[in-house]
Protein backbone atom coordinates (compact mmCIF):
# COMPACT_ATOMS: atom_id res chain seq x y z
CA UNK A 1 0.00 0.00 0.00
CA UNK A 2 1.50 3.51 -0.79
CA UNK A 3 -0.84 5.71 0.97
CA UNK A 4 1.09 9.43 0.97
CA UNK A 5 -1.09 10.42 3.79
CA UNK A 6 0.00 7.85 5.61
CA UNK A 7 3.42 8.38 4.79
CA UNK A 8 3.43 11.60 6.17
CA UNK A 9 1.39 11.31 9.29
CA UNK A 10 4.31 8.55 9.81
CA UNK A 11 6.52 10.92 9.21
CA UNK A 12 5.32 13.70 11.74
CA UNK A 13 4.60 11.17 14.30
CA UNK A 14 8.44 9.91 13.80
CA UNK A 15 9.41 13.60 14.17
CA UNK A 16 7.27 14.35 17.11
CA UNK A 17 7.09 10.55 19.36
CA UNK A 18 8.64 11.28 22.79
CA UNK A 19 10.73 7.96 23.03
CA UNK A 20 11.42 5.07 20.27
CA UNK A 21 10.98 1.42 21.53
CA UNK A 22 13.68 -0.70 20.45
CA UNK A 23 13.59 -4.33 20.17
CA UNK A 24 16.19 -6.39 19.81
CA UNK A 25 16.44 -10.32 20.12
CA UNK A 26 18.19 -11.90 22.44
CA UNK A 27 20.69 -15.43 22.55
CA UNK A 28 17.97 -17.08 23.52
CA UNK A 29 15.28 -15.66 20.66
CA UNK A 30 13.44 -13.88 23.23
CA UNK A 31 12.32 -10.12 21.99
CA UNK A 32 14.17 -7.62 24.54
CA UNK A 33 11.89 -3.96 24.35
CA UNK A 34 13.74 -0.66 25.95
CA UNK A 35 13.32 2.85 25.45
CA UNK A 36 15.76 5.12 23.19
CA UNK A 37 16.51 8.25 22.72
CA UNK A 38 14.28 9.61 19.05
CA UNK A 39 16.59 11.49 17.65
CA UNK A 40 14.16 12.38 15.18
CA UNK A 41 12.00 13.95 17.38
CA UNK A 42 12.79 17.90 16.25
CA UNK A 43 11.47 20.01 19.36
CA UNK A 44 14.01 17.40 21.67
CA UNK A 45 17.07 17.60 19.13
CA UNK A 46 15.87 20.35 16.81
CA UNK A 47 20.12 20.83 16.19
CA UNK A 48 19.68 17.67 14.34
CA UNK A 49 16.84 18.00 12.24
CA UNK A 50 18.94 19.03 9.38
CA UNK A 51 21.32 16.01 9.24
CA UNK A 52 18.75 14.04 8.73
CA UNK A 53 16.57 16.22 5.57
CA UNK A 54 16.76 14.07 2.98
CA UNK A 55 15.88 10.55 4.61
CA UNK A 56 12.62 11.20 5.32
CA UNK A 57 11.16 8.65 2.34
CA UNK A 58 13.30 5.86 3.41
CA UNK A 59 12.33 6.41 7.47
CA UNK A 60 16.31 6.01 8.14
CA UNK A 61 16.77 6.71 11.44
CA UNK A 62 20.46 6.55 14.39
CA UNK A 63 20.20 5.63 17.65
CA UNK A 64 23.09 6.26 19.81
CA UNK A 65 24.13 3.77 22.56
CA UNK A 66 26.92 2.42 24.70
CA UNK A 67 28.78 -0.24 22.89
CA UNK A 68 29.24 -2.09 25.89
CA UNK A 69 25.43 -2.47 25.95
CA UNK A 70 23.53 -5.83 26.04
CA UNK A 71 21.51 -4.15 23.01
CA UNK A 72 25.01 -4.15 20.87
CA UNK A 73 25.79 -7.96 21.54
CA UNK A 74 22.27 -9.24 20.74
CA UNK A 75 22.35 -6.88 17.58
CA UNK A 76 25.97 -8.51 16.48
CA UNK A 77 24.50 -11.80 16.65
CA UNK A 78 21.20 -10.97 15.25
CA UNK A 79 20.66 -7.83 13.87
CA UNK A 80 16.88 -8.58 12.88
CA UNK A 81 15.05 -5.48 15.21
CA UNK A 82 12.18 -3.63 15.17
CA UNK A 83 11.75 0.20 16.00
CA UNK A 84 7.83 1.46 17.80
CA UNK A 85 7.17 5.18 18.00
CA UNK A 86 3.38 5.66 19.65
CA UNK A 87 0.91 8.76 20.87
CA UNK A 88 -1.19 6.69 22.99
CA UNK A 89 -3.74 8.83 23.51
CA UNK A 90 -4.28 9.16 19.56
CA UNK A 91 -3.82 5.35 19.04
CA UNK A 92 -1.41 6.16 16.65
CA UNK A 93 1.72 4.23 16.15
CA UNK A 94 4.71 3.30 13.62
CA UNK A 95 6.57 0.42 13.16
CA UNK A 96 10.07 0.35 11.40
CA UNK A 97 11.40 -2.90 10.40
CA UNK A 98 14.71 -4.10 9.17
CA UNK A 99 18.20 -5.16 9.65
CA UNK A 100 20.18 -2.77 12.73
CA UNK A 101 23.63 -1.49 11.51
CA UNK A 102 26.14 -0.15 13.87
CA UNK A 103 28.32 2.27 12.26
CA UNK A 104 31.48 3.17 12.81
CA UNK A 105 32.06 7.06 11.60
CA UNK A 106 33.49 9.28 13.72
CA UNK A 107 32.38 12.53 11.61
CA UNK A 108 28.96 11.23 12.71
CA UNK A 109 29.34 10.67 15.91
CA UNK A 110 30.49 14.29 16.22
CA UNK A 111 27.55 15.47 14.36
CA UNK A 112 24.70 13.63 16.55
CA UNK A 113 26.56 14.05 19.72
CA UNK A 114 24.88 16.76 22.18
CA UNK A 115 25.82 18.56 25.22
CA UNK A 116 25.18 16.78 28.32
CA UNK A 117 26.33 13.01 27.24
CA UNK A 118 29.18 12.80 29.09
CA UNK A 119 26.60 11.66 31.82
CA UNK A 120 26.85 8.62 29.31
CA UNK A 121 29.98 8.65 27.65
CA UNK A 122 32.69 9.74 30.01
CA UNK A 123 34.91 10.71 27.31
CA UNK A 124 32.81 12.77 25.26
CA UNK A 125 32.58 11.98 21.28
CA UNK A 126 35.30 9.91 20.68
CA UNK A 127 34.99 7.88 23.89
CA UNK A 128 35.08 4.12 22.18
CA UNK A 129 32.18 3.42 24.55
CA UNK A 130 29.53 5.67 22.17
CA UNK A 131 28.30 4.22 19.69
CA UNK A 132 25.86 4.65 16.87
CA UNK A 133 23.27 2.61 15.42
CA UNK A 134 21.38 3.28 12.24
CA UNK A 135 18.27 1.33 10.75
CA UNK A 136 17.43 1.78 6.79
CA UNK A 137 14.19 -0.43 7.04
CA UNK A 138 12.63 -2.42 4.92
CA UNK A 139 9.17 -1.90 6.40
CA UNK A 140 7.47 0.88 7.67
CA UNK A 141 3.41 0.44 9.42
CA UNK A 142 1.62 3.36 9.92
CA UNK A 143 -1.44 2.59 12.82
CA UNK A 144 -3.84 5.03 13.21
CA UNK A 145 -6.92 3.76 15.49
CA UNK A 146 -8.08 0.50 13.78
CA UNK A 147 -6.40 1.14 10.61
CA UNK A 148 -3.00 0.44 9.67
CA UNK A 149 -0.61 1.20 6.41
CA UNK A 150 2.29 -0.78 5.44
CA UNK A 151 5.15 0.93 3.36
CA UNK A 152 7.36 -2.05 1.51
CA UNK A 153 10.62 0.05 1.67
CA UNK A 154 12.75 -2.83 -0.01
CA UNK A 155 15.94 -4.19 0.97
CA UNK A 156 18.36 -1.86 2.71
CA UNK A 157 20.39 0.58 1.42
CA UNK B 1 18.12 -8.57 41.64
CA UNK B 2 15.52 -8.40 44.07
CA UNK B 3 14.92 -4.70 45.06
CA UNK B 4 11.36 -4.43 46.39
CA UNK B 5 11.20 -0.71 46.17
CA UNK B 6 11.99 -0.95 42.11
CA UNK B 7 9.62 -3.61 42.02
CA UNK B 8 6.94 -1.43 43.29
CA UNK B 9 7.88 1.13 40.92
CA UNK B 10 7.37 -1.21 38.00
CA UNK B 11 4.09 -2.18 39.23
CA UNK B 12 2.57 1.29 39.45
CA UNK B 13 4.03 1.53 36.02
CA UNK B 14 2.16 -1.18 35.01
CA UNK B 15 -0.91 0.19 36.70
CA UNK B 16 -0.73 3.88 35.29
CA UNK B 17 1.08 3.29 31.66
CA UNK B 18 -1.02 4.76 29.19
CA UNK B 19 -0.81 1.84 26.62
CA UNK B 20 1.42 -2.05 26.11
CA UNK B 21 4.03 -2.55 23.53
CA UNK B 22 3.52 -5.88 22.54
CA UNK B 23 6.83 -7.59 20.31
CA UNK B 24 5.98 -10.64 18.74
CA UNK B 25 8.38 -12.30 16.02
CA UNK B 26 7.18 -12.73 12.76
CA UNK B 27 7.67 -15.80 10.17
CA UNK B 28 10.81 -14.41 8.88
CA UNK B 29 12.45 -13.82 12.39
CA UNK B 30 11.87 -9.99 12.57
CA UNK B 31 10.19 -8.56 15.61
CA UNK B 32 6.82 -6.79 15.16
CA UNK B 33 5.72 -4.26 17.97
CA UNK B 34 2.45 -2.84 18.14
CA UNK B 35 0.59 -1.09 21.20
CA UNK B 36 -2.21 -2.83 22.92
CA UNK B 37 -4.59 -2.15 25.78
CA UNK B 38 -3.44 -1.83 28.86
CA UNK B 39 -5.90 -3.36 30.96
CA UNK B 40 -4.12 -3.33 33.88
CA UNK B 41 -4.31 0.61 33.58
CA UNK B 42 -6.30 1.45 36.43
CA UNK B 43 -8.29 4.51 35.79
CA UNK B 44 -8.41 2.87 31.75
CA UNK B 45 -10.12 -0.10 33.21
CA UNK B 46 -11.21 0.14 36.75
CA UNK B 47 -13.65 -3.02 36.45
CA UNK B 48 -11.23 -5.35 35.96
CA UNK B 49 -8.52 -3.97 38.86
CA UNK B 50 -10.47 -6.71 41.14
CA UNK B 51 -9.45 -9.26 38.78
CA UNK B 52 -6.19 -8.90 38.53
CA UNK B 53 -5.52 -8.35 42.28
CA UNK B 54 -2.89 -11.67 43.90
CA UNK B 55 -1.34 -11.46 40.36
CA UNK B 56 0.52 -8.44 41.42
CA UNK B 57 3.70 -10.30 42.40
CA UNK B 58 4.34 -12.11 39.07
CA UNK B 59 3.45 -9.34 37.15
CA UNK B 60 1.08 -11.73 35.27
CA UNK B 61 -0.98 -9.23 32.34
CA UNK B 62 -3.72 -10.34 29.73
CA UNK B 63 -4.20 -8.85 26.20
CA UNK B 64 -7.55 -9.13 24.20
CA UNK B 65 -7.10 -9.54 20.44
CA UNK B 66 -8.95 -10.49 17.02
CA UNK B 67 -7.91 -14.35 16.93
CA UNK B 68 -7.63 -13.50 13.17
CA UNK B 69 -4.94 -11.12 13.42
CA UNK B 70 -1.23 -11.61 11.87
CA UNK B 71 -0.03 -11.28 16.02
CA UNK B 72 -2.20 -14.47 16.98
CA UNK B 73 -0.36 -16.59 13.62
CA UNK B 74 3.04 -15.73 14.86
CA UNK B 75 2.38 -16.42 18.76
CA UNK B 76 1.05 -19.76 17.42
CA UNK B 77 4.84 -20.36 15.98
CA UNK B 78 6.42 -18.59 18.04
CA UNK B 79 5.48 -17.62 21.87
CA UNK B 80 8.15 -16.22 22.65
CA UNK B 81 7.78 -12.08 23.60
CA UNK B 82 8.11 -8.78 25.36
CA UNK B 83 5.58 -6.42 26.71
CA UNK B 84 7.04 -2.92 27.26
CA UNK B 85 5.51 -0.17 29.19
CA UNK B 86 6.36 3.74 29.31
CA UNK B 87 5.95 6.99 31.12
CA UNK B 88 8.76 8.58 28.36
CA UNK B 89 8.58 12.05 30.16
CA UNK B 90 10.04 9.91 33.33
CA UNK B 91 12.26 7.94 31.56
CA UNK B 92 10.52 5.04 33.49
CA UNK B 93 10.00 1.60 31.62
CA UNK B 94 9.02 -1.61 32.09
CA UNK B 95 9.99 -5.06 30.14
CA UNK B 96 8.15 -8.33 30.66
CA UNK B 97 9.46 -11.03 28.85
CA UNK B 98 8.39 -14.79 28.47
CA UNK B 99 5.92 -17.14 26.42
CA UNK B 100 2.74 -15.90 25.30
CA UNK B 101 -0.52 -18.02 26.14
CA UNK B 102 -3.73 -18.08 23.97
CA UNK B 103 -6.39 -18.48 26.66
CA UNK B 104 -9.37 -20.13 25.48
CA UNK B 105 -11.54 -19.48 28.57
CA UNK B 106 -15.34 -18.27 28.12
CA UNK B 107 -15.68 -17.49 31.78
CA UNK B 108 -11.96 -15.10 31.65
CA UNK B 109 -13.63 -13.73 27.85
CA UNK B 110 -16.91 -12.43 29.64
CA UNK B 111 -14.78 -11.36 32.94
CA UNK B 112 -12.78 -8.75 30.76
CA UNK B 113 -15.17 -7.53 28.36
CA UNK B 114 -15.75 -3.71 28.59
CA UNK B 115 -18.39 -1.76 26.49
CA UNK B 116 -17.70 -0.98 23.36
CA UNK B 117 -15.71 -3.51 22.54
CA UNK B 118 -18.27 -4.55 19.71
CA UNK B 119 -16.30 -2.26 17.50
CA UNK B 120 -13.03 -4.89 17.75
CA UNK B 121 -15.75 -7.99 17.93
CA UNK B 122 -19.25 -7.48 16.54
CA UNK B 123 -20.85 -10.55 17.80
CA UNK B 124 -19.70 -9.36 21.33
CA UNK B 125 -17.76 -11.44 24.68
CA UNK B 126 -18.79 -14.93 22.80
CA UNK B 127 -17.67 -13.87 19.40
CA UNK B 128 -15.22 -16.44 17.51
CA UNK B 129 -12.90 -14.01 16.95
CA UNK B 130 -12.43 -12.66 20.32
CA UNK B 131 -9.62 -14.05 21.72
CA UNK B 132 -7.40 -13.52 25.22
CA UNK B 133 -3.86 -13.63 25.47
CA UNK B 134 -1.92 -14.33 28.71
CA UNK B 135 1.56 -13.64 29.52
CA UNK B 136 3.21 -14.70 32.88
CA UNK B 137 6.43 -13.78 32.32
CA UNK B 138 10.00 -15.03 33.31
CA UNK B 139 11.74 -11.84 33.65
CA UNK B 140 10.83 -8.20 34.50
CA UNK B 141 13.09 -5.42 33.70
CA UNK B 142 12.83 -2.26 35.48
CA UNK B 143 13.82 0.77 34.08
CA UNK B 144 14.80 4.45 35.69
CA UNK B 145 16.87 6.94 33.65
CA UNK B 146 20.18 5.40 33.81
CA UNK B 147 19.46 2.77 36.13
CA UNK B 148 17.96 -1.07 35.60
CA UNK B 149 16.38 -3.22 38.28
CA UNK B 150 16.10 -7.34 37.05
CA UNK B 151 13.83 -9.67 38.60
CA UNK B 152 13.94 -13.31 37.58
CA UNK B 153 10.55 -14.84 38.01
CA UNK B 154 11.27 -18.11 37.35
CA UNK B 155 9.50 -20.12 34.98
CA UNK B 156 5.86 -19.56 33.36
CA UNK B 157 3.55 -20.70 36.15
Amino acid sequence: MKDPDAMQSGLQLLESADAAYLTTIDGDGFPQTRAMLNLRNSDQFPALSRLFSGLDERFVVYFTTNASSAKIEQIRRNPKVSVYYSIPAEWRGLMLGGVMEIVADSGLKKALWQKGWEMYYPGGDDDPDYAILRLSPMVAKYYHQLVSSVFDLGQKS
